[in-house]
């Protein structure tokens, strides 16, 4: 019987949605371990659509679960009606859609709303010592949704030693604020953290080759099925 | 000085654009080798939206160098601007917009029209003897393309023998009546047509795991590196 891993996923594209190249890096290394993915996402409109060529805002609207369909070529279930007992790990790929769809921390930081459904999924999961992984943005979707929970879990989006597209201190800052501790890694390396069974990868949070990407989110995963099968 | 490697992208999802799972193996195996893609796209709405959730069209306009710079992180050149001379090598992905944007194929079969910058972009290529890469729906491209030049390629869209979604026998008839010669290959085999110096592989044209995509297109990838570096 294969592990079930839940990919929680916010639209389909980096500047408003999930990142293509982490998601399909997560769903690969999830079959190489022989692992079944699960992939779900909210129904729910996207915060905005980003024309991806020029960076400027589109007059449209796109429902994330609909546009997540296109990178599980139609396999999404909605989050709402996933419960975490169906489930043996969650794994949240990065992109703006983290930060835009499933919280606002694009807007407010830490102070932002988290969609009802992702912080439910977040909390059944953690709170069944479950694994879950947080890649690139997703480590602050992590962090909000468990910010009453008292678990001080260790997560990390990029390091502050190496180039970075973003403000690694500031959203390193925010994650401590709703009572994480947030570790510097390089996209060589992974945070672990043992006790609440959570692991998170910077992938794209740092200046990085698709190679890096790639072999980041492997390391991440690889180290979800090992602690899966030393349960 | 590393190898530039177009990479022709036909919108952003399997069933009205470019397959996303085959583009990103494609961008990483390229980078692996240690290429540098250039990722092109036509200029011109896409034939339609499909609702990769539902199937169903939805009464919406997308543009495919808009939506496939969702896969490109941003970088796409405007296909009209990009001449063979720039690039080493040419590698098209599958997807239904293979057949849908590039081609009228999925509609028409060879008899249907072809996009005139991908028709003028794959012959320069061809003439000037640099290899080309089609994947899964991407051989039918070629071959429409190359139908008046009498070259006889070799080209693979999958075999009859292993259990595929679509009709390979008639897809691979189609190609035959544009004067190409289609050869039987399974998601583990690539065909390799060195005369004319294309490489074709079946990807997601066969029942495949995610897994064997990835290693179907590192084959020809790789193939490809071969190819350049032997010359």
């Amino acid at each position: 019987m294969s592990y079930k891993i839940g990919v929680l996923l916010s639209g389909n594209g980096v500047y408003d949605g999930a990142e293509i190249h982490e998601s399909v890096f997560t769903l690969l290394a999830i079959d190489e371990n022989r692992g079944e993915a699960v992939c779900m996402a909210p129904d729910i409109d996207q915060h905005h659509v980003v024309n991806h060529l020029t960076g400027e805002e589109m007059d449209e609207k796109r429902n994330v679960m609909v546009e997540a369909a296109r990178i599980a070529r139609g396999a999404v279930s909605d989050l709402a009606e996933v419960k975490a007992d169906e489930l043996d790990a969650l794994v949240i790929p990065g992109g703006f859609g983290a930060a835009k769809n499933l919280t606002k921390w694009a807007f407010s930081g830490p102070d932002g709303e988290i969609n009802s459904d992702v912080k439910r999924i977040i909390t059944e999961v953690a709170k069944a010592k479950k694994p879950i992984v947080g890649l690139c943005m997703g480590p602050t979707v992590i962090a909000k949704a468990l910010e009453d929970a008292g678990l001080n879990e260790h997560l990390t989006v990029g390091t502050t030693e190496e180039a970075s597209p973003y403000e690694i201190s500031a959203i390193s800052a925010g994650m401590e604020k709703t009572g994480a501790v947030a570790e510097m890694r390089t996209v060589k390396e992974i945070a672990v953290d043992k006790e609440n069974r959570i692991i998170t990868a910077p992938c794209y949070m740092m200046e990085a080759s698709i190679t890096e990407i790639r072999e980041n989110i492997k390391q991440a995963i690889d180290q979800l099925f090992e602690m899966l099968e030393s349960e």
